[in-house]
């Protein structure tokens, strides 16, 4: 119950423990189809570049900035957290000219901040803004703040790393025209796959860059030839056990359905935020802009953070997060993700913690 | 049988089952102290930025290059197959400057060459080179040809995907400063996995750059604080699943033993050699220069080989690969690698090749 990696449920370690066939084998690509196609579901868009990158999700966020920005190009980056400062980072190792929105650590990115910013700056090429913040439990407003910056004809690019499977996420009514995700969150699968999906406009702008894109590995205009209809020419060899994992969790979140997904984790979230308040522990995020699947709560005055997360391990077998960053020492973060989400873990959670704090 | 990936065994299988646990948990910085050591041990070195990078073999090698190339370095690159074409587009990225020295596919590079390449040009910075061409069946003797660019004062880069685990690798007697190789070839493990060990010299160069790296989830100077000893700072969630198996992988060769692996893959090679002979079929590499884990076939006149290809595929579930490149068509590629290099697969791929070239 950690920010991640969450519980695997059996079904996607059985299917990541089959036979490994060949990267080109018919029944492969027949698997990787099926994949795209229920990549779209969970995204819900059209979009037919999407697929999942071959590695984590750092390298989805990276997938997104090498092939969209340029040297040069200006960025406005909305940060609230870890995983804005990490885009940033990745701007500048473009080339590229970031414009950063600071919001304080636990807060909402306001919509007049992206406003304002977009109207003191000229030839804003994008915008980048993260969905569900791992680092501080806060979900931020990508359905506004999308429209804002199509108003000025910015790309939009989002990290639903942790939001996807937990919380709304729609591609294309939010018109996103880059957005990357992570298998180890509310999919439930294992770590180390990053989905991934540009819009028919992002896919435009990739087909006429003035410089190759700095990475090789993740050239979209190289991938899409593998990924795409076809003749699937050899780019890199797929992760092929991974792959069956992911296909297996994405057709567990299909079969309970999206709006199912999102309303169990809303739920089993305010259970356990009741059940936090009970214990006189209370929540970092206002509740408007909590996530269910990744709470922050605060560590009481005169309490050992770091001893409370040892014993919870070693004694109850619970891993629950520490604070990053600005953060470190002031929270702790607790998961609710996908197939981690239940019932039972939230009782087991509370009984626990209260355990150790008494 | 194909190019890789390549069987993997029901150990390594079993492994990559077993339940996800945090990539920051005690138990699993235990496996990481483990996984590294025993890498070492693959690579024959003492280098301690020795690790494996969470994304496939193309990965490993782009990780080599945006390291150490900045922008205007020289950098001679050994071509004999596809894979050396690719180390040239990873330094055109980089903003190097790339320079070719082409042997005709299915022969190797001659030490002369390189000796001509490094005295005709000033201030080369680097000597790239694949050690098993996996397009082309060829081994390099790298051996040598480090020791030549060494002369020269040239660091070395060496791409070990198919050779780790199937013929002597030793990078510290032949002053290899940064390599990198897949878990899917020689070392039986799922794909998805390229372990890198970069000497005490690269390192320094790594520490000095002029430029930050281009890219931030390849950046040793990050990779560095979660492998490293000490704090084991977060950078991206790693791979847990596929480290449990590359970890099992990486201990069934230490059992085995280098030298054993090593003897194997040569004995079963020279058996399907023979049987191939028998049946009139002749290789495409000189006998010197032949890999033992891949055998290109030459496809004799007026064989139809995609069919041969399906034919195995559909009839007897038997994978061979096809030609890549300027090979396309004209050979088969047999792969004999790790748990596959085996008695029983050499007898079955030779009956099975018989019944359809009959």
């Amino acid at each position: 119950m950690g920010p991640g990696p969450s519980d695997v449920s059996p079904r996607v370690l059985n299917a990541l423990g089959r036979s490994t066939i060949g990267h080109l084998d018919p029944a492969f690509v027949m698997l990787m189809d099926e994949t795209k196609a229920l990549l779209q579901y969970a995204f819900q868009t059209k979009n037919s570049l999407t697929l999942p990158v071959s590695a984590p999700g750092s390298a989805g966020m990276e997938a997104c900035f090498v092939n969209l920005i340029e040297p040069g190009d200006k960025v406005i980056i909305c940060i609230n957290g870890v995983f804005g400062k990490r885009m940033v980072e990745n701007v500048i190792r473009c080339g590229g000219e970031p414009i950063t929105i600071d919001s304080p650590w636990g807060q909402q990115t306001s919509a007049d901040k992206l406003e304002l910013a977009l109207k003191s700056h000229q030839k804003v090429k994008a915008v980048a803004m993260v969905h569900a913040e791992t680092s501080t439990g806060v979900r931020n407003d990508v359905e506004q703040l999308c429209a804002i910056a199509k108003n000025y004809d910015c790309l939009t690019i989002v990290d639903a790393v942790t939001s996807l499977g937990g919380i709304e996420v729609n591609v294309d009514k939010w018109q996103i025209d880059a957005i990357y995700s992570g298998s180890q969150k509310c999919l439930s699968c294992i770590p180390g796959i990053s989905p991934v999906s540009f819009s028919e406009h992002a896919v435009e702008i990739i087909k006429q860059r003035q410089h190759p894109v700095q990475s090789w590995f993740l050239d979209m205009n190289l991938i899409m030839g593998y990924w795409g209809e076809g003749s699937r020419s050899y780019h890199h060899t797929a992760p092929v056990n991974s792959l069956y994992a992911l296909h297996e969790a994405l057709l567990i979140l299909k079969q309970e359905g999206l709006q199912n997904a999102w309303n169990r984790h809303k739920q089993l979230h305010q259970k356990l935020v009741a059940g936090l308040a009970e214990m006189g522990l209370s929540m970092l995020v206002e509740p408007d802009a909590r996530l269910p699947q990744l709470n922050t709560v605060r560590v009481p005055e005169g309490i050992d953070e770091a001893r409370v997360r040892k014993v919870l391990l070693e004694e109850f077998q619970l891993e629950i997060g520490a604070g990053l960053g600005e953060l470190s020492g002031k929270v702790w973060r607790i998961g609710l993700m996908g197939h981690g989400c239940s019932q039972r873990n939230v009782d087991y959670c509370l009984a626990a913690l209260k355990s150790v704090l008494k």
